[in-house]
């Protein structure tokens, strides 16, 4: 693994916007609270932000709400919806009114889209094509919603690692396949979340990019993927210090028109989280531009 | 996770032959000696056998060799050849004549394949479809080797979260496709080797295999993914403890006219390599039985 100082030689193109940074809450999750987050956001000159639930309900939303527009914050997305499998009937009831209320709780923010992390194998079920199925029918059940809500689903296939028990859409071109199925006019209420550490390794990522385009491409995620990763989800790295040549994905998501924020979102039990948060902030910006 | 004893509900189809159950040789491995596995596999009743290198020099491959045939042991294959990708020429040469020795083991040992991991990225690198080409490079360079020492090559697609530092194939789709560019009249000489581990999470999986045929799906290889998994590396399930539906897999392998060894493959730091071998056999036989 490279160290902070010596980050491995990706490729060279001009520097991001520094406009187009935005914090996922998770990165700093484990020192700060919500409001600290949206204070430490504006204090370090970041201009997005993308808040989880969790921590929205915590603060409560009027307030979240009110403390990101005063900062004058965009909020990239909403952390998350999705969890469609379930066992039974009342679980798929379940998880859809929970999603109706993520769905007014991003419409409240302003979000530019509520990320769909679309929920894996249903409890002792070893049936992924069933759970496919189920997360095609909740999505289409929940998209009427969100139209009128204006508020975009931005599908994020996960990595394959997460399969079983967090999203069973592992790939780019499946979430395309399912935007096309339930929302074939491409009405701009239904797309993918590019999130480099999910898809950097999938040898169809430049012609799926190319084929999401911009109406179908609502958010962009960077971090890196370190060698070695010391855990399944928790052992993300800052951008530089793993092996994604996060420039070039840039260049291809913005070469299909995606003129949205660039999200950092990094899970670190071993490293970031165990750092003073301003540090974190401060390397995320030096990073965006040194290294994304 | 489910016990032992109860495993996960998965499709049911008939029992596989017995007789086409084969041990990987990393299954014992903290345990036992190539020699000692060899006798426990003919112990058990276990017909087949897939040898690692490492443990072949360490008996010598004359005697390895004379070993598994006095048993009557069919080799189902030789793990492993690959990691084609190099920082330099030098580094790239060493690698083709590894290649070539590991082509010599395989035929000495009269093996149905040589297992292909094809590398990672090379040190330093973020190029992946660059790591890409030097591993088309090499199994070009590799195959007229392998085709006159009869012993064919199965590339085997690892999971994408071994794509910095195992194998850039990460998807049977992309393993058939190297096939088709280097191999296009479908000698026999280079195929697929499919291991449910890796491949379990395919989208595209039933098709691939259908597509791979029976000329190119050289080599079956089965465990279980285990949720939660708690090692990127050593953390593989025993065949009915995790959630990959081992029969319905079966059946598309076999559907497409497979009839090779079914190979069990599991490194288990946590579990299976800290029990009595003699154990982790009789399960290998049981749940082939019972669970694959």
């Amino acid at each position: 693994m490279a160290t902070p100082d010596t980050p491995r030689a990706g490729s060279s193109r001009s520097a991001p916007e520094p406009g187009r940074l935005s914090i996922n809450t998770a990165t700093v999750r484990k020192q700060w609270t919500l409001a600290q987050i949206i204070e430490g956001c504006a204090r370090h000159g970041i201009r997005g932000i993308a808040p989880w639930r969790d921590q929205i309900a915590e603060m409560g939303l009027v307030e979240a709400a009110r403390a990101i527009e005063a900062h004058g914050l965009r909020v990239s997305g909403v952390c998350r919806g999705g969890m469609f499998p379930a066992p039974d009937a009342a679980g798929r009831n379940n998880a859809l009114e929970d999603n109706l209320r993520a769905i007014e709780e991003a419409q409240r923010l302003g979000a530019d889209c509520l990320v769909m992390v679309v929920g894996g194998l249903p409890k002792d079920s070893k049936d992924i094509a069933g759970a496919r199925e189920q997360v095609k029918e909740g999505l289409a059940a929940l998209l009427p919603h969100a139209r009128a809500a204006g508020v975009p689903l931005a599908i994020e296939p996960l990595h394959p690692m997460y399969a079983a028990d967090r999203a069973c859409v592992n790939t780019l071109a499946q979430a395309l396949d399912l935007c096309d199925a339930i929302d074939p006019q491409t009405s701009g209420a239904l797309g993918v979340a590019v999130d480099a550490y999910h898809v950097w390794w999938d040898p169809q990522l430049e012609a799926q990019i190319a084929r999401a385009g911009k109406s179908r491409l609502l958010a962009y995620h960077i971090c890196d993927w370190l060698v070695p990763t010391r855990d399944l989800l928790n052992d993300r790295g800052m951008m530089g210090d793993g092996v994604i040549d996060l420039p070039k994905l840039r260049s291809r998501v913005e070469r299909c028109g995606y003129a949205g924020m660039h999200e950092v979102e990094i899970f670190s039990e071993l490293d970031w989280w165990r750092r003073d948060p301003h540090e974190v902030l401060d390397t995320c910006v030096e990073r965006h531009r040194s290294a994304s």
